[in-house]
């Protein structure tokens, strides 16, 4: 790669595997992507010196960036922006003090890359609770990023570089009791997400002209509006409308039929209808490498596809598996060099 | 095998692929399997004689398999109880005129397997609306056989022989539109489901203590109650009620992380609370040799997880892919053996 490209990565939540994750993962791909981690930096030091004494982290003060930038620093080296902790971190154990120190670092990274230090950001794990706990309402990551740069629609993205063909599944709703999800879908919601997904394939994955297959809503696609009308209804309409801006879209197609590698290998994403007709195939064919990803904000997100797993980090370090992680990091870069790309 | 079980195999919609590939599969397992199809004995035998000119069809009599039973015959041939179409078939032509005739298949399926002829039935795929344009009210093979044997309760369960595991994927709702899907599942209607489902995985698969690990209706399995309640009101108290029972049953498990290798590497059984949120996997899994089962039937029966495919068909002979039909044959035949076993 000719330029590494700056990334941020926020450690998640202190008590979890992320702070761990983040530093292998970092430290592992160093050759290819300039990782900005934010977090504790003594703390971090003192996990990287555990995990291996040839890690090396240098430390900046949040304040020294704001005044002069990222400065340079050896490939030999993982960067920290310094965010102290508010109270000492046992492993597994989760602690409200430390509720808003995990936002700390979300705002800084935020906040980063919409200056330009960072080309992308991705996130490690959070716990909500710890958050809600620290008297700060906190539905999610993904809320918080489209709260912060002021985005009214994102969408999420998973993908996953599966055999034989790399996988990519968008959501039309996300985190909606199944009962709620046929009144959320509408003409008007159902454009924007197809809009943000075809606009951020183009600008964020320089894919020229993405292809995009739909979902139905409903079992066999509705099978002609036996099984349900919002195919007739909603999404057809929606789709037609797509496609007269040009866009590649096609559908709905039934959910239990459209997994197939030879309709796959002709398609650059798949938009489901909702979170768990669209992410059970896709974890499944992952095996725990899965990247989430933000579409529609301002600036690149991924993220891990686990949680914060406080038993493996309470178990000590080694514990946990990075994989999700480099991915997520190796996504973020390859979104990075396409966007740099396609704005150049 | 010691014994080659009987196999009653309903060639399905003439104008489909489904005369080809019951021929073909027939054929292919006749070492192993005893297959009588049930269909038009002249159309078959001009289809069999295109295909391969070594395969033998020996026609039977309805009237005389009801004197007499079922022959001894060859293992080098097919039987086929005739059953006489009602005009000429056009592959890849839809008759209404043909609709009783694929009707008909059926009851001598169902008769013969209910007095003992056959140990289970295979069907190939149909068309509802011949059936429907003949006149005849049918919503599908599975409420048919349902009603036929007077089952108040089946149970739908797909499988295959992915790698590296088996995959099996019952339904607690099938064919419903996803806003309705929420009110279906009660504690009664789940708790029937789990007992047909443990039942015959013990009576029809041989499993003595079958392993069933059960996903939640919402995203996340409800997160608490904070994206449903279904789990905590209807799911959980049915698990415990059947866990009371001794089964081994486990979950509510949120969908997407549940199809792991290593949580189905100790089940025998996943069961998800409706269409897309099992089959998309399984059929991502099975690359279209998945099994269709129909459980909670006096008898066994297997079907193929695709349709009729017309325009195969229409294209003639050679273009189907009977791969389905092959593992369908083999799954039935598996079954009952199993089924031998168990009441032996």
């Amino acid at each position: 790669m000719s330029k590494r490209p700056t990334i941020a990565i926020t450690c998640g939540e202190p008590a979890g595997i992320g702070p761990e994750i983040s530093i292998r993962a970092a430290w592992e791909l160093r050759a290819d992507v300039k990782s900005v981690l934010i977090g504790d930096a003594a703390f971090l030091s003192m996990i990287a010196a555990s995990i291996n004494p040839d890690i090396h982290l240098s430390a900046l003060s949040l304040q020294a960036v704001r005044n002069n930038g990222l400065p340079a620093f050896p490939r030999d080296q993982i960067a920290v922006i310094d965010c102290p902790l508010a109270a000492h971190v046992v492993p597994g154990k989760l602690d409200a003090h430390n509720g808003r120190y995990v936002l700390q670092t979300l705002d800084i990274a935020i906040d980063g890359a919409l200056q330009g230090w960072f080309d992308a950001i991705v996130t490690a794990p959070l716990q909500k609770s710890t958050i809600n706990d620290a008297g700060v309402p906190f539905t999610g990551h993904t809320e918080y990023l489209a709260d912060k740069t002021g985005t009214k629609q994102v969408v999420m993205m998973l993908a996953t570089n599966a055999t034989p063909q790399p996988l990519r599944v968008a959501l039309a709703t996300t985190h909606l009791a199944l009962k709620d999800i046929a009144s959320a879908i509408t003409f008007e919601s159902l454009s924007d997400i197809i809009d943000i997904l075809h606009a951020d394939l183009q600008k964020k994955f320089g894919i020229a002209q993405p292809r995009i297959l739909v979902t139905g809503l409903n079992p066999h696609a509705g099978e002609g509006g036996y099984l349900g009308r919002e195919e007739i209804d909603v999404i057809t309409p929606a789709l037609q409308a797509a496609q007269a801006k040009g866009y590649d879209v096609s559908g709905p197609y039934p959910a239990d039929t459209l997994f197939q590698q030879k309709l796959l290998a002709n398609a650059d994403c798949v938009l489901a209808m909702y979170h768990d007709q669209g992410l059970p195939v896709l974890k499944y064919a992952s095996f725990g490498l899965g990247v989430n990803i933000t579409l529609g904000l301002p600036i690149i997100r991924t993220s891990v596809d686990h949680g914060t797993a406080l038993d493996l980090a309470a178990a000590g370090l080694g514990q946990a598996d990075h994989g999700s992680m480099l991915e997520a990091i190796r996504v973020a870069a390859q979104m990075a060099a396409a966007s740099r790309a396609s704005t150049e």
